[in-house]
């Protein structure tokens, strides 16, 4: 079999194809509260400091420090209370030599204060007089102006996927909107003549459409717009029309093809009429997934999964989501959770070809470990009952019982 | 200070509090093609097997293996060929002795074959008649009824939260409906006379809302429903009356306090006098968050965090999310995401406290390092450059360089 040696592997195949993609990033302002998940189409940049006044991180007296000068409980330093700041407000009056005032945490600073001395360290002994038990430096238990975030900082770059704390981090800085990409449409169809939709009726040789709905799922996780183009029965003619459909609409289209051969071929076919360049990779070097198709039509991608459920779901993490990310423009980029385990078995594979192998983890003595989930039959519940995958890479003949291996969670 | 001795560890004060809840989950029927996220509240029990006819794994003739015994390149044995499988229907012939059928991948085996040949060991030589050039076992490339799972086999387990994989094996099933928990609503409510809402003009000494929606973002990733009640000023009937509304309508109630003692102290005040046992926890031995307070009124939880947004985003991590889950009936833990990597430097800690460091990852040489993120002002923008956390537990007095740490990822 020729082809199996021009077979690229997965990385290259990817970077291969993702040259070939024009970029149209259209973005959207909306509300930030409502911006989890989604990418910064802009860098953001502090209009004001944070923290935009100074303000104390205690509860306790606002001083000049050098009032406080060899303080000691056997010692202490007696200052006169002036006021109280308060919470939400700018204080009412301005510290002189000797004085002090009463603030609480997040309390903004009296002019004339330098540093505050926490409660516990004080004690009121009189209506309007303080002791102070125990000296400050200048500064103490404040946060200056622009400490957090000077004004005109980029606080998130361009191509940030907002997490909580960045919704916070806009929100702080009164940013209640934000521009972010639009979410790219991902157009998925399924061909087969044996797949029908869930909840109908199924017949002999007939099995339900899986692949729309996987795909679909991670496709919404990973920030993108699922659409669906429904079942296609595997015939050149249906399938380019709704392939070319799809194009049309959506930034980027994926089709699980027909599990046979043929209908793979036909993939293929329609992906080259479609537009140039067409089929840039015909086949990757890994497993699931062989027979994948990596195409780009007028700039558009298109890719072909194998029929497969869990080749499909393996292999669009490996080449649909990395599109999806591009479409957003995400340029920060996170790492990749994962779980380190020891794998419980010795595992085989094909020298020059990366496998991926769903695991299951069990925690045994206070240690995981990575325990494969076999079976020929590489049905949709193997996955279902993997916690992640382990990637068995190109230059290995396998991998030994008890070696370290990096479960990347699905 | 006496009541930092009484300080629970994080661990112990969720176990103390999480008993104290009474669970109702409620269910809801809705279509799998929506329950990403969502949590089974059944069982998921397989009405037909899968598959549910036997079928093949390749491109090939169905055959029966007997008859391909001792065939080999030099002594191809000779069979009459059929029939045809066609996709997604029954075959419409049987196989008798030294007779083969052209079937492709996911095809129905026809009766009486037991195994499949590849048609890269075949070849046409004549009109009804396929050269065979390779020995088959019994069952050689087919997938047995039943072989991915059995009927009546539980092929997801109530309390599963369901991802991709999930939804197509529901789907694989027929179960195009799926019933799922209620999102647990929880409610949210800011306190603090310092503190107004995103959007609007901000004066000296005030600081807008952070929490209420970097809470709404961590619940919402985590499967609960936020309801904000906005924001209150720090007075006792002022957040009585909101908390009580909140308690009603809601499965669980987060209290940011405002930052200074006394709003603390006014928060646990409140959740005493909303139900019994009220608090159960004041104050937990951790940093950051140590003023944490856990309630629980007629069998809700009620929460009160620190104002601090760090702080409020880390306890609200530690028990917040804890009690979002419990609501959700999450059974099937998953393992926590998280990123071996070594600490850049030395991190030193108070023995006797858990505390959490933001860090960022940085990859150098190849080897990743978790590099702390400092600064004392402990501001929102210290966890939106973060990568994630590190624990430093209890019973250590720091962390050195170069040690190797977990990081989990927020």
């Amino acid at each position: 079999m020729p082809e199996f040696i021009s077979l690229l592997p997965p990385l290259e195949a990817l970077e291969k194809f993702l040259l070939e993609i024009n970029l149209h990033i259209r973005s959207e302002k909306i509300s930030t509260s409502t911006a989890l998940g989604r990418v910064t189409a802009q860098s953001i940049v502090a209009s004001y400091p944070l923290p935009n006044f100074p303000r104390t991180t205690v509860d306790g007296y606002a001083v000049r420090s050098g009032d406080t000068h060899g303080a000691s409980e056997s010692l202490p330093v007696y200052l006169s209370l002036v006021g109280e700041v308060p919470m939400g407000g700018r204080p009412d009056f301005s510290l002189e030599s000797t004085h002090c005032g009463l603030i609480h945490t997040g309390g903004m600073m009296p002019e004339g204060a330098d540093s505050v001395v926490m409660i516990e360290y004080t004690q009121q002994v009189r209506e309007g007089e303080v002791e102070i038990m125990r000296s400050v430096a200048a500064g103490e238990n404040v946060i200056q102006i622009g400490e957090d975030v000077g004004e005109g900082d980029e606080v998130i770059p361009q191509g940030t996927r907002l997490r909580p704390a960045e919704i916070g981090g806009l929100m702080a800085l009164g940013f209640h909107e934000v521009e972010v990409s639009r979410k790219p449409k991902v157009g998925i169809i399924s061909s087969g003549d044996e797949v029908i939709p869930p909840g109908t009726e199924m017949q002999p040789g007939q099995v339900m459409d899986v692949n729309t709905y996987t795909l679909s799922a991670l496709i919404e996780e990973n920030g993108g717009e699922p659409v669906s183009y429904g079942i296609v029965p595997d015939e050149l003619k249906n399938v380019q029309d709704v392939v070319a459909k799809a194009h049309a609409e959506c930034d980027l289209v994926v089709i699980t093809a027909g599990s046979s051969a043929s209908a793979r071929d036909l993939t293929s076919q329609v992906i080259d009429g479609m537009g140039k360049p067409g089929v840039l990779v015909h086949g990757v070097n890994v497993r699931p997934g062989k027979p994948t198709i990596l195409g780009v039509c007028d700039g558009k991608p298109v890719i072909g999964l194998p029929g497969n459920p869990v080749s499909a779901l393996v292999i669009a993490g490996l080449f649909v989501v990395p599109v999806v990310h591009l479409l957003l423009g995400i340029s920060v980029e996170r790492p990749r959770p994962m779980i380190p385990a020891d794998l419980s078995v010795n595992l085989s594979s094909q020298a020059g070809r990366e496998d991926w192998v769903p695991v299951k983890l069990l925690e045994k003595e206070n240690h995981l470990f990575a325990e494969p989930i076999f079976g020929k039959s590489n049905l949709i519940f193997t996955l279902a009952k993997a916690d992640g995958l382990i990637k068995i890479p190109a230059n290995a003949n396998g991998l030994s019982a008890g070696e370290r291996v990096d479960v990347v969670l699905i």
